[in-house]
């Protein structure tokens, strides 16, 4: 892994300011300030912004604040969102045909282009325009197309397995839907999507 | 919103000690070191862990490490995970339909004890056991059954409609669905859930 002295925190925040900039400038306005900027995004302040930037060269034009489209157009290029990025997606269940139908990837160029389950009923269906491959073809897939990216939406008792699998096909990086903590070899990035925490922190905040 | 002096970062990685907790513990390691604690939870120090703990008292035995059962009801009650919470559901698409089948929920003590949506195709059907309520009857539904948090899965267009309706219900936590920042009362809690952006972070570390 390059870069590593930029801080996990940092590249978090990073699609939401992306989000952010795209908003902002969608909606026209073409210069912002740090706490305009900030405003909408729940937990982060005006300092987080400046000091998270500066990783990546000088943003903010004096007495004018930050220029919306270059931003977007920086983060972009920073999160290297200009190239369409390949996704294989393993487990077509609920969550699954949820993410094969979600819009908003290919908007941001990631595409699934390879789709995986065990359930011979489901193998051989097509859902969100893409056919469901037998779990057996994985690693063959997966070279094939050379695919880096893979999406594990199986139930917990399965996800380090499938984990296995695709990190020995090539995967590079992982988003795990699992609840499950996923064992990797250190040159591959997990990100976890993990709903129930989410809850929980929710939770937390909540009076009573 | 009480206890605003510990971060949002401790608060963030309390649902990952809490799973990790569980499984060390249910693995049967009674005791462990915070280096092995953190082993499986990419991003986190064990300084992190360290710092994190100490905002809610003495954790760690000294020579003995971590006693992974203590540590998993301890972090239940700061999370408030002993009783049940019910939770509403906007939104009965693809992702809705999936979060409604989701087992882990319960598991955590969440209850989706009411789903709404607006096209009248789904409504009266059930799903996951729960009958889907056309969405003009949200405000009643929500106050009648105290129900104190919120999922939102509405397509991005129309989650700030949505947000504002659960809100004058008297919602106070939200779980966000839809890819966009939403505008609430500041004694509102979001918790975005966005899967784009982890995958846009994964980009990030990808190579090439």
């Amino acid at each position: 892994m390059k870069k590593l002295k930029i801080p996990e925190e940092t590249i978090e925040r990073l699609p939401l300011y992306l989000r952010r900039s795209k908003e902002l400038s969608g909606n026209g306005e073409d210069f912002v300030s740090s706490q305009e900027f900030v405003e909408k995004l729940p937990g982060i302040s005006s300092d987080n912004l400046r000091k998270d930037l500066s990783f990546f060269g000088n943003f903010g034009v004096k007495g004018q604040g930050y220029n919306t489209n270059q931003l977007l157009s920086r983060l972009r290029s920073i999160l290297k969102l200009q190239a369409d990025t390949k996704v294989a997606l393993i487990g077509v269940g609920n969550l699954g045909s949820a993410l094969l139908t979600h819009k908003e990837f290919s908007r941001w160029g990631f595409m699934i282009t390879a789709a995986f389950d065990k359930d011979p009923r489901v193998v051989g269906s097509q859902i969100g325009g893409i056919s469901i491959q037998p779990i057996q073809g994985l690693n063959q897939t997966i070279q094939n197309e050379a695919i880096n990216v893979a999406m594990i939406a199986v139930p917990a008792g399965e996800a380090q397995s499938v984990a296995n699998s695709v990190v020995s096909a090539g995967v590079k990086g992982i988003l795990n839907f699992a609840p499950v903590l996923l064992d990797v070899p250190q040159e591959v990035q997990v990100e976890q999507v993990d709903i129930t925490s989410k809850l929980k922190e929710l939770n937390y905040y909540l009076e009573g």
